[in-house]
């Protein structure tokens, strides 16, 4: 089903969708409108309709969206029909709330392992988790088969965590560290930066 | 400065720039270019220039770019010469994992109340603050003029939170819970889901 004529950027919004969807069936709908998706989500109900067109026939005019199959599909085109194994480097503040975030079962993630390079965190116990050393990833992360790792350590560690992790054999990786890495062309990256966001309004106040 | 003609695409890519300037500026440079900019960052440098052509001739073709007067227009341009008091909500472990970071000053914000409704916490002090009833927003929000809020809360409770929260005078909201919120047009709201940025890799892989 995945297809490289999609536009990044529309790709980008399907979780968005995918979230929308899931809670108004934990509402009890069944069935939804680009209109009413497009209220909630402060997205044009043309843009809906035109993202939704690039895989194939999801809604017809005037009946609205299957609430349910619509999901089902949704899933099946960014693959989180199923359930990818995570590893999640550092266990600092942050680390440990991602590590305790119940938010990412369900949703097609699983965090199986955390790392620090702390003597003082290493073989500490959060949740399920035991914390282990960071020199251990290139033995784990192939053992697992794992492709997939958040970075949640301080800025200056991170691009070496980066690297790293890449060599391990990871090819998505979410950084939580304030700093842009730089990464293979087959290596994926997204950001979560804060300060970004906040920036971004401040400009509007 | 602020314009409303400048896209706001081009807007969201301001703070990145400052971030990644302000790295080159701690690593003791002077000057760089649109080229290195983009290589940094995985943006083209015609993207670059033109992006800071909105704001004027920030640098000139051939000499590259004044890093510090760079930094100090951006900051301009996005209003964080100035610090930014802000409001949280949510003294959970995320919440406290936002209190704990150190990343917001120096960078234009500061935390200055953390709130949450559950008896256990209020009270409770984090770091330099103590943790206050979220009845008492409506009073403490006014009183301070704080016009920029985080929602650290879960998803069922969080449009409640931030309809309150606009009440008592909140026009920017970042928004940590994974629920799309509904505000008005005069108030900005940036969501931070992980699992949206997790879910928008699993397509690639």
């Amino acid at each position: 089903m995945p297809s490289s004529n999609i536009p990044d950027i529309v790709i980008g919004r399907l979780p968005i969708y995918l979230r929308a969807l899931t809670r108004l069936a934990a509402e009890g709908r069944e069935v939804t409108s680009s209109h009413e998706l497009g209220q909630r989500l402060g997205i044009s109900s043309a843009q809906i309709r035109k993202d939704l067109s690039h895989f194939g026939g999801f809604g017809k005019q005037g009946t609205g969206y299957q609430i349910a199959y619509l999901i089902e599909q949704l899933k099946q085109v960014l693959q989180v029909d199923r359930e990818w194994e995570v590893a999640l480097v550092g266990a600092g503040d942050l680390g440990r709330a991602v590590a305790h975030y119940k938010g990412f079962l369900y949703r097609g993630f699983k965090i199986v392992c955390v790392f620090d390079n702390d003597p003082d965190k290493i073989g500490e116990v959060i949740d399920e988790y035991t914390v282990q050393p960071i020199d251990d990833m290139q033995q784990v992360i192939p053992e697992h088969g794992i492709r997939m790792a958040m970075i949640a350590v301080p800025a200056e560690a991170a691009q070496e965590v980066a690297d790293r992790l890449i060599e391990a054999g990871i090819r998505a990786i979410l950084n939580y560290a304030p700093i842009n890495l730089n990464v293979p062309d087959d290596v994926h990256v997204q950001h979560i930066d804060p300060v970004v966001h906040l920036q971004r309004m401040t400009y509007y106040l």
